[in-house]
């Protein structure tokens, strides 16, 4: 079979499968189907096993070119069928508008720019942890490469932009191999209408090798041979690939061939050019199958002889070979929540940011694939424990690949784009990130994919509230949680003390497909009398119970200690107050409605108490007791003490509640008319 | 006076400062003084006049370093005493800790990293946009340049790499001078732990001009120097300035000086270093402020002339000048506000989208503060009326700075940023940036400084749900109203027609220090019968009146239509339906409790409507119908029907909360039995 055959193929099954939805970007698939054939060609990957650990990764960091990686994915055989490419785009199809996480082949959902290029990072950063943790002399377990599509789009977002940094310091021994599609287009056009750097020169300033192919459109020995080259260096590698968006299209090189069909006559004048009949669409040359299915053959022996080698290692090496097998297989050490400490009400009050390390500090001897850090705020998130090896190349003398430990930088999306990455590696990681809780936000892009895609990674947002003080307004998280609480599939956790921190972490290593936010104290937080870490695992209880309340107060974190100290003045005055405290939105409401309404019963007023905007309490709750402002700078007990987070505070507003509220009927917030179905 | 002595001035009150607060960052200060000092030596700014519209721009875009800020600025006698140094970090005082844009003398907010150098590309804009629009032979009265502070922090910052690849593009002609801050040190320690590029190469590669000086501690001619040599360039620049963090302290050179006060000891011995009373705090010579208020008085006569000049100018260019007086008052035009479009029930169905389009084409004339881009959508968000001209450097043959047209290429957080800074340049600027709805959330940090700082910039926000349809739920938002809703201090309209849209801008143009998000839609809208640009400016009303109604649907946007076909199928069931349009709710919320309570009275169950996250809502509803999960690929109008958000989906709910209401007794949920304190 010639090259060429199989390359027109891949163009014009993009192009059809683009034409027959009426939507969709037939440019950059056309520009790429050269690079994809000459990659594809050259990786390992099985595509009736598409878990095998061992598999070179593909990420399309430009997604919307989806229809190219579908159409790879349909011709190697993935579980893919010609009408799942003629359903591109349509409701609840195999193939929708961006590659998504969750289907054969797809290593990771792109789409939204620049996230693709991190999270291949990511990739070759588990790689790398890996091999140097598990690979023996004659056993590289894992050896395989991770290979990017990235254009222009990718290359001007921050995130790629801190992750492409963070790769070149890393670079000594990362495989990672990235494709720059340059065709000097973008959506507004010409690229130099905002997109006139020296790209090779900027990577090179990173560390990144940089080679470049002369054609990409034609000069397919010219791509093999960057390739092979890419692979003698240990330095992360761009390659350079000058296409032209659309390549055949009488549209070529213009944006008009970026984000719609081709018209029904340039298809036909393709076709022609390309040596197909113009009269029918989705065809696939018997050799093109043939050759491409002698491909995956092969690459079916290569994992054959992989398994192999994992059987023979098991028995050299049993220890690592059974913990190896242990996490292909996705299982937590038996009886590792043992290591969660507990907590009495004796204990002494301690900051949960330092509750959260202690947790650290012992389950990580526990768990192999507990890996994490922090953007440049070791010291003040505590998420190193006391023997962490750094992940650092051994040329640095600061560390090397085994290490668990990353130092991230300041570099928040980056880091929330390379732990989805390493998340989406497999092998059970449990990678984790921290800085503090306001400064989440800067990587809103990737924790939306981290609950999109299912990745349960963990941010550890230490400097939770008001409560961090002096640094003011610009650190002091208001609407944050809410925004968090507001994302589907996500834990946003804010634990009242040690308990309930454990709690946390024992939802958060569990979790399968949900990442969790855990939000922590810089101060001090007293140990609670009624909690526990199976009480707090359901996501809310009751964490001050008395008999026949006049009023629940309902809390989370910080604030929860507060409304004791609030329930207990009032029933001095002869107002019986209860307090629930609900660490985690997502998991209470995942309970049974019979448990949420046990807890918030119809019949009592409900005030919540949180340090932070009201906005999303209401459905706990009947009133709001929080702050739709931003805070200030001061010490942080002073701060408390200004918006009247205090006993007092809380016991006033809370007579006015129960005043209000006397004679009237009331009902649950939780007691509903109907249930969503969406849920 | 020596410089030496002025500098250590700066230094020990920087110590002292932190010192008294027990908290804050005294090595960025100690280090950065030599420069600070030979800085604003050379800089044009007036002390008793800070708002002077000519005046020199400086920005901390490490703005931990505040300390050194408020030095300067209390040195040079803006508006504050040495007891407010002394009151540093605490309570309600004038010297938070972080610097913020209302406190005299500085520019921009900062603090969250990367922010402020990407606010002085934007002021660097502003400056040109009005030199090429205002400036004539023999006046040029805009022509102060923009400088900037920044650490390695703010390097590694994706935010602050978009605008400087920017900057680099607009380059020629910028005057934008930034110091790199090259000490070696992080919170994390050394910098070789995670950042390690070539950053003068990964500069010029983006096409700024760097420059070095030998040793920023001492090098007094060579900062000079650099800066001198600076401004013979058209591009913006990059001076590295080689400091010791903590210069003088016992652990200078250590990340110890960076976030914690000096020991006593330490202090002890850095004043007799430097030739002062150990004994004695907060001293500051009287040559020193002799000398700085000799420069004071100089730059007080530059502001004379300059205010020569520009009386000189209106007489001149007469409709000019007028204008621009008009500008500098902060005044809009007249009745511009009669450009708006409106439309009644019988105008055809238009996407929001467009009619955005409409609203700009039609403002834009009366408004030539308005300014602004999209971040590579433009013929998706359509942000750009016909005939604007870009802003670009002339040698690009694209446009010219006169330009009100930004192309910020595929960079969120950077667009963000910089029209932040834009708007903080002042002149009444209105800027405004365009992406879709979604990827707002990639400019997160940027959008909660603008409300924080109140700038009152415009997000054009459009394919604001899943009725963008295929591109699938990567791109449509689900929690992102929730969270915007949720910032203080942030306009969050969702338009439901032509009229509404009118009103959002209305709003959006008059605001002096509240910024806002226009959520606009892909697909069309109808006109609706009861609407107007009065009403929808309430932020709230009834859209569709029914007398005594059984049940009030509360809807934002496109659903505004779905919820009026709702109620019209309830009421050939004979259910009695009305519908509240609520296009944004901080308007709404800051409306009398009796307009709200007149809109969502008590004794009616309210349902919302909207197909985003239900998180939010209860606020105004007792029941919630929206989406909570992530949504999906397909045509919009077919994931309409999968969500059930069609009038029989609406109607079939309403129903059931009819009958679970029925004989209930019901408060509206804004009847409240406290009002909040803070809001
Ligand atoms: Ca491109
Ligand atoms: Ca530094």
């Amino acid at each position: 079979m010639s090259d060429l055959l199989a390359i027109n193929t891949i163009r014009l099954l993009a192009v059809d499968t683009v034409a027959k939805a009426n939507s969709g970007h037939p440019g950059a698939p056309m520009g790429l189907a050269p690079a994809a054939h000459t990659l594809f060609k050259q990786m390992r990957f099985n595509p009736r096993n598409p878990a095998w650990i061992n598999r070179d990764r593909f990420v399309l960091s430009n997604g919307h070119a989806c229809a190219l990686l579908y159409t790879m994915l349909f011709l190697y055989g993935y579980d893919y069928t010609i009408d799942d490419l003629k359903s591109f785009r349509q409701l609840n199809s195999k193939t929708p508008g961006h590659p998504e996480a969750e289907l054969p082949g797809v290593e990771v959902t792109t789409g939204p720019l620049g996230q693709g290029i991190a999270n291949a990072v990511g990739l070759a950063i588990a790689q790398a942890q890996l091999a140097a943790t598990y690979n023996k002399p004659n056993y590289e377990l894992f050896s395989n490469y991770t290979y990017a599509f990235l254009g222009d789009g990718c290359l001007q977002e921050g995130v790629a932009q801190e992750a492409i940094s963070l790769a070149g310091h890393l670079g000594d021994g990362l495989k990672l191999i990235a494709f720059w599609d340059d065709n000097q287009i973008s959506i507004d056009g010409d690229t130099n209408v905002s997109f006139t750097e020296d790209v090779p020169a900027k990577f090179r300033a990173q560390g990144w090798e940089v080679l470049s192919v002369k054609d990409g459109n034609d000069d397919l020995e010219g791509i093999a041979a960057a390739l092979a080259k890419a692979k003698t260096t240990n330095k992360p590698t761009l390659i350079r690939l000058p296409t032209i968006i659309g390549y055949g299209s009488l549209q070529q090189g213009t944006h008009g061939v970026h984000g719609s069909p081709l018209k029904p006559d340039d298809i036909k004048q393709l076709k022609k050019k390309f040596g197909f009949d113009p009269e029918q669409n989705f065809v696939v040359p018997r050799e093109v199958t043939e050759s491409y299915a002698k491909h995956v053959a092969d690459n079916q022996q290569v994992e054959v002889e992989w398994n192999k080698l994992l059987t023979a290692y098991t028995k050299e090496y049993p220890e690592l070979g059974q913990e190896l097998h242990r996490r292909l297989d996705g299982k937590l050490p038996e009886n590792w929540q043992k290591a969660l400490p507990t907590y009495t009400v004796d204990d002494k009050p301690v900051a949960s940011r330092k509750l959260s390390e202690i947790v650290l500090t012992s389950i990580e001897k526990e768990l192999p694939e507990l890996v994490g850090g922090s953007a440049d705020l070791t010291g003040s998130n505590l998420t190193r424990w006391p023997d962490a090896v750094d992940f650092q190349p051994k040329s640095t003398g600061l560390g090397d690949f085994s290490g668990r430990y990353f130092r991230f930088g300041v570099r928040e999306h980056g880091m929330g784009a390379i732990i989805n990455g390493i998340s989406a590696y497999g092998a059970n990681f449990k990678a984790y990130g921290g800085t503090f809780l306001n400064f989440v936000s800067y990587a809103s892009g990737a924790v939306r994919l981290s609950a999109l895609s299912g990745h349960p990674i963990i941010w550890v947002a230490t400097h939770d509230s008001i409560g961090l003080g002096e640094d003011g307004p610009t650190h002091q998280p208001i609407e944050t949680l809410a925004h968090l609480r507001a994302l589907p599939n996500l834990m946003v956790w804010r634990p009242a003390d040690g308990n309930e921190t454990s709690a946390a972490y024992l939802r958060a290593i569990e979790s399968k497909h949900t990442p969790s936010i855990i939000a922590l104290t810089r101060q001090n937080l007293p140990q609670l009398e009624h909690s526990s870490i199976e009480k707090a695992a359901k996501g809310g209880y009751t964490v001050y119970p008395v008999e026949n309340p006049d009023i629940i107060l309902v809390a989370s974190g910080s604030e929860v200690s507060i409304a004791i100290d609030g329930a207990k003045k009032l029933g001095t005055e002869g107002v019986k107050a209860s307090v629930v405290s609900i660490p985690d939105f997502f998991t209470f409401d995942s309970q049974a409605r019979s448990y949420q309404l046990s807890v918030l019963p119809d019949g009592v007023p409900i005030m919540s108490v949180e340090v932070m905007s009201t906005f999303g309490w209401s459905k706990y709750s009947h009133e709001q007791f929080g702050i739709n402002r931003f805070g200030i700078s001061g010490p942080g007990p002073e701060i408390y003490k200004f918006f009247e987070f205090t006993a007092e505070g809380v016991a006033d507003r809370a007579s006015k509640v129960v005043q209000f509220y006397k004679g009237k009927e009331l009902l649950s917030p939780l007691n509903k008319a109907f249930e969503s179905v969406h849920a």
